[in-house]
């Protein structure tokens, strides 16, 4: 064959679906990660079966291309869930009560029947690492552990460039990594899961236990959100919490640096948006319990940020497993 | 080229060095792991610098093979050496006074250069990994975690059918994962290692302090051997020392198993040769702290025991990274 110039090729754009517990977003993405438009449902319905209305809010974003970008091609849908997802086969192999109904479902196979398009199903944390490696500080890098602090905490583990997956898909857990083998049992079923205490959740839930144990009652509990700005304003029982998290955060960046002698740390989640105040925290820990020969020379950082972080990780994976 | 017939090839052995803290051994190895020869020293030597000790042990076990089997050809030598292991350039990154001098040391650069003969260097425990996967429960295994309980706790990781490294090679140091980040300082810097609650040191240790709080004495206090022995005769301290290792030891596992998401996990060191007394404690505390859809299907068994299990993993490298 005798090619006589290059042809022009059409935009190619893929879509994005992240399904978290509260939210689900849908978003047409194109290579160099841009969202070219994007729409936000609550993942609760009540007039649907869950998999009925994520259908219906990736046909939304199709539907949008079709009419505004007609001459980009689509190249497939790329999801990033919450649950536990067998890879590369994108069934749920368990999600909680946030997602009813969820566990067991075919999802690559119900949504690539659906709209007829090539599917990539990973969970929410793995696609992010994705984003990090594109668009953040995961760039060049060939070994990496990121970590999500937010309702709870996830993981995402890069050993030599690819996402460390194991038998079925679950490796980087670290949200259940015990860090106290008699501590708070877990609704995992576990003891003393790190993110018993370094959650946005377990962070509000540990500092109403210290108001309820000192007699202090209020109408409604601090959120997350309020005991981190009097956290910022120096109460006392605040810090105490504040410091807990950080102590078992610290001691599991040590272990993590210990069993997979990453070149970077990362951190991302609701939480990571304090920022500085918070990651030295979490560097004075970790740093101090963890081997110098494993430390040395690797940075704990923030996540590349932003909504659409995991949305984007989504549709990027289409380019990135091709 | 014409090829009449298969030519006969010379019988093939490699040469195995295990160097640990306490003894150094040498073999002359064959492809299937037989030992064809061994030689056993103590690591502390008064009259010449450990690395010199090291060349004489090795050149010991070549001299047997030039003797007694001139007739096979030598590959190579292969070490699995305590300590911490830049991969793969074999220099010792980190290794206690146990070894002295020896941290820095370009190990594989100066048997390669006293030899003649490709070197390979990996970590005493890694090298085990290999003896697993080629004579143990390890075969047909795409991911394994292996923990060594011995004099300190050590650990490998194999993913995707490889040993797992990391930045530099320092990947799967099982013994320091924090299972209690308020708990027991450890010799590596860090705090509530599991090492200092599931090594033989430790659970002799922990022994010991009991006796103390309770005020009982003793001219030589017992070893890990004889606290095992009052475990299994029924003694309250010895049950009470030794339930707090497999709860951490369950804790780290069931971690482990969420952080790798492994098919297998072996248990080995001198503590497994307890057998299934050990074993079934090590796993009603893993398989109850861990998630369901990461324990099931994944047995706990004992590592392929028996001398010579390191020594065989360190020759058995000349083939494995041929």
């Amino acid at each position: 064959m005798v090619r006589l110039g290059r042809e022009k090729q059409p935009p190619e754009v893929a879509i994005g679906l992240d399904i978290g517990g509260t939210k689900i977003h849908a978003g047409v993405i194109d290579r160099d990660g841009t969202i070219l438009h994007m729409v936000g449902y609550p993942t609760k319905t009540t007039d649907m079966p869950l998999i009925e209305h994520i259908k219906q809010i990736a046909g939304e974003a199709l539907d949008w291309q079709r009419n505004a970008m007609a001459e980009a091609k689509v190249i497939g849908i790329g999801i990033g869930t919450a649950g536990q997802v067998e890879w590369p086969s994108g069934i749920i192999r368990y999600a909680s009560e946030l997602l009813p109904n969820y566990t067991g479902t075919p999802l690559k196979e119900i949504i690539t029947s659906a709209f007829g398009l090539p599917v990539i199903v990973d969970n929410d944390v793995n696609v992010m690492a994705i984003t990090e490696a594109r668009l953040g500080a995961g760039r060049n890098v060939q070994h990496m552990v990121g970590l999500t602090l937010g309702t709870g905490v996830g993981g995402v583990v890069v050993a030599n460039g690819a996402i460390l997956r194991g038998k079925w898909g679950g490796a980087g857990e670290i949200g259940h990594m015990p860090v106290d083998f008699k501590g708070i049992p877990c609704i995992c079923g576990g003891i003393g899961c790190l993110e018993q205490y370094a959650s946005g959740t377990s962070i509000a839930a540990r500092y109403h236990e210290r108001m309820a144990a000192f007699g202090e009652t209020a109408d409604s509990p601090p959120d997350t959100r309020e005991v981190v700005r009097r956290w910022l304003a120096g109460d006392t029982a605040a810090i105490e919490v504040m410091d807990d998290a950080f102590r078992a955060l610290g001691a599991a960046i040590a272990g993590l640096m210990h069993l997979y002698n990453p070149e970077l740390i990362v951190i991302g989640g609701g939480l990571a948006d304090i920022g500085e105040p918070l990651l030295s925290c979490i560097r004075k820990e970790a740093y101090a319990r963890a081997m110098p020969s494993f430390a040395e020379g690797v940075p704990i950082v923030r996540a590349a940020s932003g909504n659409g972080s995991g949305m984007i990780g989504a549709a990027l994976q289409l380019w990135e497993y091709r």
